[in-house]
């Protein structure tokens, strides 16, 4: 049976893959009594007279919402709210199996941006956080940044930060790999959607000072057609030499690749042209913007794509779990741009000295250790 | 340790009365691959081709939403969003303890009828049901009805209909034990909240044909100043003989009063100008309309309250999780009259012939069959 058959065998024995349960167990009338009412009364007076006290009474502690319109689902598309529950539900299932934390997810039936803020805001004091997901580009800039400033909780699009967290630290990684320094290496990504943008971003605040974002058009500049508001935007802080070209005029001589585009449309030839030890990242799924034995043939020397089945996969979920489980044990009413860098350091540094290669400069998605290391990283800062 | 003292130190203990678990275990890639990407990609498409299909990957097969917009909590009444989170746990953990029905509580940080609704639209893709819990009045009429025009998954409020099997359960008995004929029953209904107009239709429905309600200002009336819309369209099919006055001038001649109201309003003396062997549903919290024994001392057969250190206690719990795990198990659209008062006869049934008596036409909160038999009557009627 293929892992597809599998998978469809398996959610349909699931139905579902969450179970809600009690932690209050009700097994006599004083149970009842305590767990709802008369007793219940009580805790909601304090929490009516201050709201603080949601924290030490009820699930707000420690549950967040995974929320998706299902405008941009896995490489689905926009397969809308009902189609994208399997995705939320599975990314509440990582949640609680790598980070323990509670993960309600919720698929929104609207496409609306307002609505979308809207009913978001109205459904907060639930939570402790909001994980977005799978929101298509540009209207999950906006919706971010909204419901940042509407809401007092920590509000996360994990297709955005939690891709940029780990890409950062596979390259903090291969700059020691490799000897670059990050003030001198010019790095090319490819893809301006949400991944692509947020990736940009996070290496210009970690100090990299030579981005050059392209799309499927070539090189963005300034001058770029039917750019959205946000793409625009980076072309203030990104490719400041104002270079026009393709992909592959962008490559030459560039130390870094990172790749959140389409499969195979870099060439060995381009990597060639590329400065010596690149570093590329090349993780288009299933398959690659170039497979990795090409690009070893093409003078590569820091391979990382999606796959589980190569070495150094960039997986997510060494981020978003221990993420979460930092902000609601820290109670942080946000995540700053200090806990995304802090984030990505104390990922890469779970790869010791000794066991830093080429082959290997992330940490496995099942090591034990990683929401931890994350999770502390993030509450250091709070 | 009083309960109120304790049920406080249980919360803070509890930090939470939920847990999100997960059915499907990540322990391996192949777990990864199966229960996330990309085998989660399958039941997607087969969604995005069949919503239907949802029923049968997601837990929109077992799952509902409780919600409040903390408009009227309890006896506490406008406590807002945050403060009635402790409630509506507790009702999901009732929904789980004594249905096996998996809710999710959801507290509204809005109290406008119309983002109420256009929230709970969006937000419904992910549930089977929808929970309407302790919304005030008349505006819990208007967001019910609305809801169940715009969704195909049953919506239900528990404070309207829960409320209203459960007396009509009581009363069904009732008359057996007095031999009361519901034809010839002259009922007064105290209340004309949420609670007292439901209880009010069912009877109706069930086949009772004189119902008079009451408010604080007494007999509601077509010539009644300030009623809401609801109220206006109660005095249509209730109060036929356009009777006028008090609460003790309806109560004369009558033979069951229901109260949702005041403690301590109604007296001695008022009950025994009712009709022999009349029948009180006395369930003011925690503080009935009149004391059970004052009551029996004014000439009253049965008398039930909401209080569980009394004889036949009106508790809603007998309801709610049954009808809802009949309602996600048969895959209902929505919860009909029929299954109501289907649901009002099943909770009766429990009592049989020779364990009915003044003291007991009511199955105990704890009874183990309750929820099998209402969820059963319900699914009957799919």
């Amino acid at each position: 049976m293929t892992t597809n058959e599998k998978a469809l065998q398996m959610h349909e024995q699931w139905n579902g893959k969450l179970e809600i349960s009690a932690k209050a167990k009700v097994n006599s009338r004083e149970d009842l009594a305590i767990a709802y009412t008369p007793g219940v009364a009580e805790p909601c007076k304090v929490i009516a007279q201050d709201q603080e006290a949601a924290y030490k009474y009820t699930m707000k502690a420690n549950t967040i919402a995974v929320i998706s319109d299902g405008s941009a689902v896995l490489g689905l598309g926009n397969i809308g709210a009902y189609a994208a529950m399997p995705v939320m539900e599975g990314k509440a299932v990582l949640f609680k199996e790598f980070g323990g934390v509670n993960a309600v997810p919720i698929c929104l039936d609207t496409q609306d941006t307002e609505e979308i803020i809207r009913t978001i805001v109205n459904i907060a004091p639930a939570f402790g956080g909001i994980n977005l997901e799978d929101i298509s580009a540009p209207r999950c800039f906006e919706i971010e940044e909204r419901l940042k400033e509407l809401l007092d909780i920590p509000v996360f699009h994990d297709d955005q930060h939690g891709t940029a967290i780990v890409v950062l630290a596979g390259i903090i990684n291969a700059l020691k790999v490799t000897g670059k320094k990050k003030e001198a290496c010019r790095i090319v990504v490819n893809g301006a959607g949400s991944a692509g943008i947020a990736i940009t971003k996070l290496l210009l605040t970690y100090g990299f000072c030579h981005v050059t974002m392209c799309d499927i058009n070539g090189i963005i500049s300034k001058d770029s057609p039917n750019l959205n508001w946000m793409q625009k935007k980076m072309t203030e802080v990104t490719n400041l030499d104002g270079k026009k070209g393709t992909l592959a005029d962008a490559l030459q001589g560039a130390d870094i690749f990172v790749g959140v585009s389409a499969p195979n449309i870099v060439t060995k030839e381009m990597v060639a042209s590329m400065n010596k030890d690149s570093i590329l990242f090349a993780m288009a799924n299933p398959v690659p913007e170039i497979m990795p034995d090409l690009a070893k043939e093409g003078g590569a020397r820091v391979i990382g794509t999606g796959r589980s089945d190569f070495p150094n996969q960039v997986n997510n979920v060494v981020a978003f779990p221990g993420i979460f489980k930092g902000a609601l044990e820290g109670r942080a009413t946000q995540i700053t741009e200090e806990m995304k860098l802090a984030a990505a350091e104390a990922i890469a540094s779970l790869v010791s000295d000794e066991d830093l290669s080429d082959t290997n400069i992330l940490p496995e998605a099942f090591d034990p250790r990683v929401a931890d290391v994350v999770s502390k990283a993030i509450k250091d800062l709070i």
